[in-house]
């Protein structure tokens, strides 16, 4: 689907994401990374090939979840929960990797190091967003 | 299981849980939670009967992630996720969320307001714990 225009924004800003999977005996599994937009997909990379990547290979189902920097009136947290669809393709992550580190680390992090392997991009296609604040009705 | 000294801090300082139950078809529904410690289980109170707490009482197994205060040398954010099985009880949401609006909430927010039904407390016992940091070999 179309990403919304508070969701993008939220992702080019470095906000980190609850990832989760789904396990082989179908219990989830969570682990936090780093997103970037490409098109209306977000993607990350990955050097190793995770159990969150075998997780999407067997079962594409996936949810990303964000608290945002945003309060209520009274301070209640605002969050956005992404549902979709991943697929995993090779190669391409330390390039994405380069990229993140300089909005997700301090500069010259030395991270990614050089000469890692070509890794994994997760690729998601989000199908329907809920949270609480101004995510849900946005267009 | 006992929760390790630092998880326990974190939840008593009013950090947001990210809360993956699993749907009736599988799939992982998110939502954004306030806790608190009851000795070593983790509780959230709740005025309504929401999908998350069908989905426990139909399947137990339950993920509690948070992004933590802490950053590692190069920047890189910390989490810790808390893998366990949930059970809900009928009642004792008033006291438990008047509790908690003092710490994730401004000061008088009037939440929640007074003549609040019973509701719902979601009892989480925690058995397993991963992260990023300082989580996984915590005593």
């Amino acid at each position: 689907m179309k990403l919304p225009e508070n969701v993008r924004a939220m992702i080019d800003a470095g906000a980190g994401a609850h990832l989760t999977t789904l396990n082989a005996d179908g219990s989830p599994q969570v682990t936090v990374i780093w997103v970037a937009l490409d098109g209306d997909e977000i993607i990350a990379g990955h050097f190793n090939d995770w159990q969150k990547l075998k997780n999407v290979r067997r079962d594409p189902r996936v949810a990303l979840s964000f608290i945002t920097p945003e309060l209520s009136e009274i301070g209640m947290q605002e969050y956005v929960v992404l549902y979709g669809e991943g697929r995993v393709e090779e190669g391409g992550a330390p390039e994405l990797l380069n990229r993140l580190a300089e909005l997700y680390l301090i500069p010259d992090s030395g991270f990614p190091p050089p000469d890692m392997p070509p890794g994994y991009i997760l690729r998601i296609d989000v199908n329907r967003i809920t949270g609480v604040g101004g995510w849900k009705d946005s267009d």
